[in-house]
Order: C-alpha cells, then sequence, then structure tokens
C-alpha cells in the first residue's frame, strides 16, 4: 500500500520525521508499506506541491540553508499557504507539526480539519487540537473512516496513550501524575546544584529546549496543555490548560530547594489529575517530593507520568535523559511515525 | 461473542483472574464478549469439567476451604488430570497457572500444546512454556489461527510484552534493563534499613512473597528465568535460564550495603540483555546503582524494565509499591485478563 503524505509545518521535528521515514523506508517495504511526499508547507520558507512525489531531502536542504522550497513546487493551482497544500496534495496522511497555539488551537485545528474532510488520515504532535478538538476531530475522522492521532504530543514522542489504548483494556483510571515539563525540570536541576534562575534558564535556552520567551515552560502553561490533553482523551473528558490553571516555578528561590535538598527532598513541577466522584480535578504546582516518589528520580531533561487504575498498582513510564543521548526532535518524529505505522498496519 | 474458558491451575492468580472475570463481566458484555468456565484443573482439589458451564464461584468456595471441587464435575468421561480437562472442556481458551518449572516448562508446555492442537486459544503467567516453547508455540497457534499470550509473565501483570509490541513499531531494541525479582529487592531493602539477611527473608515469606524454599528467588533464578523469556520474545532469539547462568544476592553482606548506602549508592539484583554484533549478551548479578540510575528509586517490592531503542531514548516502565495497597495476584491476574481482551477483540 503507498501512502502520499503532505507535511504540514517543516520545523525541527518534521525534518527528523522525513529522515526518519527515509531511514526506515526498506523496514516499511518489507511491511508493505510505501510512501512519497506530495506536499509540505513551511512556516518562512514558502510551500510546494507535487503529486508525483517530491524531492524532500532537497526541501530539508533548501530549508537547513535559509532557502526558499517554492521551486519544488510544480502544482498548476496557486498555493499560497498551508490550507492550498492540503487541498492540492492529494495526500492520504497529512502530518500537522505547526506551532502550538494553547489558546485556540488554530491554526492546526483548521488544517486537521480540513484534511479529514478531504479523507485524509491526519497525524499531529501539536497538542492545540488535541485540547481544542479531540472530540470533534475523532468523530470527524471517525465519519470519513479515517484516523486522527497524536502520540507525540505529551511524553516528547514516547508512547503513552497507545501504552494506555492497548495494555491496559477495559482498566479503569483513577489518577494521573507525572512530570510534563523537560525544561522547568531541568531549570529546577541545575538550581539544586547551585545555579541560579536566570543561569539555570539561559543554559536551557543554550540546549534548544526552552524558548527565547521562557513563559509557556516556566509558569506551567505547556504542563498545562499537556495535562488537558491527557484528561481530554484519557477520560474523554474535555479540559483546557486554563481549566487547569498552572501555578509555575517563579516562585521558588535557590533558599528553598537548598533546604528541600537538605531535607532530602526536591522540587518538582508535578502534573496531576484525578476522578473523584465522578468529576476530574486537575493540577500543575511546584511540590516537594522525597526519595519514596517515582518523581524523585526524575533529574534534569527526564519526564515521566504515573497511571493509577483498578487493576494494576502505580504503573510508570519514564523517558529519561541519557548524558550525551539527546533525543528531543528525533523521539518526538518517532511519535508520528509510529501513528503513521499504526494507521498503515 | 462467547468464550467457554478453563483454568489449568487454580491457586492464587487464577481465583484472582475468575473474581477479575466476574467483576467485570458487564464491562465485558457491553464489548460483546461473554464467558463461562468449563473446565477446572487444581492442584490438589480436584478437577471439574462442565460444558454448559460450572459455578466458579463454588469453585473458589470449595478450594478456599480446603474442600475437592470434584462434586462439581459432570462429565460422562474419567477426568484424572489436567490434559483430561483440557480435552472434555470443549473450551475456547485456556488459562495455563500450573507451577512453573525452570528446567523444562512441564507440564505447562504439554499442556498448553495440547489446547492448542484443539483449536484453542492459550494464555499463561508461566515463564516456563515462554523459555522452553516460544518459537514453537506461536507457530502452532498460527497454524492453528489461534493465539499464545503471556503478558504476566515478567512484570508481575503489568504490560510490557505488548507496550513493546504495540507502541514501539519498526523500532530496533539495543539492550533491556531492569529489577525483575520483587523478592531480593524486598531483601535487599530491608538490609539497607539494617535488617539482617535471614530476618528480611522471612519478611519476604511472611508477606507471600518468597517461597518456603527462597533458592529460586535469592539465587537470581526467578530473575534469569524473565530475562531468557525477554529476549526469547523481543528478540525472537531462544535463550535459557542457564544460560543466563544467574549471580544472585548471597554474596551481599549487610557491611556491604552499609559501605554502599554511605557513598549514596544500593545493590540491586540487575537484569540485562544487550545486543552486541548481533549476539545477545544477559546476565543477572547484583550490582552497585547511584541515584543518577532509573533502577536506584525501585525500592520494596517495586519493579521495571529499561527499553534503550534506536529512536527512543531510554524508556522505562516502573511497577511501583504503594505502602497498603497490595498488589501481587490481582496485578498478575490482570495480565491474564488483558490477554483475553486483546484475542476476543
Amino acid at each position: 500500500m503507498h501512502y502520499k503524505l503532505a507535511l504540514i509545518g517543516f520545523g525541527n521535528v518534521a525534518r527528523s520525521l522525513a529522515k526518519l521515514l527515509l531511514r526506515k523506508e526498506d523496514l516499511l517495504k518489507q511491511q508493505g508499506i510505501t510512501f512519497s511526499f506530495t506536499g509540505i508547507s513551511t512556516g518562512s520558507h514558502g510551500f510546494a506541491v507535487n503529486s508525483n512525489g517530491l524531492d524532500v531531502q532537497k526541501a530539508i536542504e533548501f530549508v537547513e540553508s535559509g532557502k526558499d522550497i517554492s521551486p519544488l513546487n510544480n502544482s498548476q493551482f496557486p498555493i499560497p499557504d498551508s490550507l492550498s497544500v492540503i487541498q492540492h496534495s492529494s495526500a492520504d496522511v497529512i502530518f500537522e507539526n505547526s506551532p502550538v497555539n494553547t489558546q485556540t488551537g488554530q491554526p492546526a485545528l483548521d488544517h486537521i480539519r480540513a484534511a479529514l474532510n478531504l479523507g485524509m488520515h491526519a497525524i499531529t504532535a501539536n497538542k492545540g487540537p488535541v485540547v481544542h478538538g479531540y472530540r470533534e476531530l475523532t468523530a470527524l475522522a471517525k465519519s470519513k473512516g479515517k484516523q486522527f492521532k497524536f502520540e507525540s504530543t505529551v511524553l516528547g514522542g514516547a508512547p503513552v496513550f497507545s501504552v494506555f489504548r492497548e495494555s491496559f483494556p477495559l482498566a479503569e483510571l483513577s489518577s494521573i501524575k507525572g512530570i510534563f515539563n523537560a525544561t522547568t525540570n531541568v531549570i529546577l536541576s541545575r538550581m539544586e546544584d547551585g545555579e541560579a534562575y536566570e543561569d539555570s534558564v539561559k543554559y536551557a535556552q543554550s540546549i534548544g529546549l526552552a524558548e527565547t520567551d521562557p513563559t509557556n515552560d516556566v509558569d506551567g502553561w505547556d504542563a498545562a496543555i499537556k495535562v488537558a490533553a491527557l484528561v481530554t482523551v484519557l477520560w474523554d473528558t474535555p479540559m483546557t490548560p486554563q481549566q487547569v490553571n498552572p501555578t509555575g516555578i517563579r516562585g521558588i528561590t535557590s533558599e528553598m530547594i537548598a533546604k528541600a535538598k537538605a531535607e532530602g527532598k526536591r522540587y518538582k513541577l508535578v502534573c496531576s489529575a484525578e476522578k473523584v466522584d465522578g468529576k476530574i480535578i486537575a493540577s500543575v504546582s511546584p511540590q516537594l517530593v522525597d526519595s519514596s516518589s517515582p518523581l524523585y528520580g526524575m533529574m534534569n531533561s527526564s519526564t515521566g507520568i504515573t497511571f493509577r487504575t483498578d487493576v494494576i498498582l502505580d504503573y510508570s513510564i519514564v523517558l529519561s535523559e541519557k548524558p550525551g543521548m539527546k533525543g528531543g526532535p528525533v523521539e518526538t518524529a518517532y511519535g508520528l511515525f509510529a501513528d503513521f505505522v499504526t494507521i498503515a498496519k
């Protein structure tokens, strides 16, 4: 079975995905799965559509050398934006990786809606459309006999949604708890080693983890939208980051961290959600944890989640940082890749 | 779809499974899955077959009050053993939970062979047949259009095999590492708190974790057969516990543990397997770990495994002990239950 792929958003993650697909091309062929790229939409390097398949290697070269990809476009239609890429790519699957909009989920929401309406599968690493459109998009996909998938939205590409869906049949989820934001975990880890807050933020930015404006991470909004996405999907209960109403780490001083360390404790930006009397109570806030907590050992850019169910006691998934082995875009790309393979199988 | 079930082995785990199935009966019905029990084989309380379905509640009462279950038998054939239960139960699925035999995998191996040959699905919590018959039984099941499943063999019912199978498509596994034996982890945890080895063993026995003869746990054989099962399945490379050739914890003294503790380290019975130049190197031995290791925080009866792949950096699954919340047979039973639901869906 051959799949035409469109990449909406062509940043680090999308380019890593393209490279991963090329690296695994033979393995996929052995599974009877072949693919070509028929549309690419970039943020600031133009658009390209070629229903016969375009040279993604060239597109990567162009973008990584700051050039525009429009020379690769051979559509007879004008291609001024992402929606026209989707419309004219004749793709079977789109990968939506435009920038996250916590408040509205746009423009990703419109991109995925358009793709599903055109009978395409939609895969995204973007938390926005999950939080702002999970039920609608899932129903729309179903009505078209297609799938809407988003494995790489929460734990940086590490399997979480599929684990609960495939490996916990008929289990009742009572709570989730974890560390979902790597940037704040790096900052808190370095402050524990005596580094000042500002320097820790600078470090997180220097390794490409924190953005120039770290607000989204340090004030807890990235963690909150992940909590909202998990609640929305795992309990099928719509929740927004605003409802999670996060508390960030700005209030945690070096003194507080030193005092905690002396007592064998650590501050972590703890994400949690619990079902109590049929209602979901969710929160994101800095909390003191001791060595008996699965969260205590998650240092630097490590993240993780603990499921509590009626059948298996605390089951934790931990994506741990290994010195010298940088995950990042490659792992997130694998989440998108895994969604594609699951759809194709 | 209705499933006739036979329980071969009716100990704690099998009885917990029966109770769990009854507890989830309505949920299963909502999925279009109904069931009845048509055969039960116990170790020392007899056998019962009733193709119209037998009263499993009564069977549980009988066994838990030391009585024989044969009054529940209504077969016109003599039912002197497990094989005749399998043969005359007309079951669709058997749950094989006879005692583990590390050396040969018998009699579980013969039970599962017989069931598959009769066109039944086979589900087991028994590591023996996985280590001694994985390829044969998987091929036999396939040839009959049935399934051979064993989720609860390694991490006490917590999903491991299904996670790797369903959530890591086309990933290359380079290594696994973990703590697979709860008994030795409890012993080492209590020795760290100053308890003598013998008293720690007695404690592990008192909570029903260690057997009267703790050899299988403390000499590393239980851990070794789990390593062998994981290698056999995840890399499709047959391996026996003898090939793992484990080193147990008898050589670890209170003095060594105290010294390690003073240095912020811990002894753990570390299980590992790694693919090096196409060969699998596996081991079970006590090792010093520091707080940077995901294994460091696994105390008491907590167990866990870390996968390293080409696409996702270290991904750990941890089943953590929660004070006052005992897992044990219920969790193992859920692994069997999950295998059943997966087959039925």
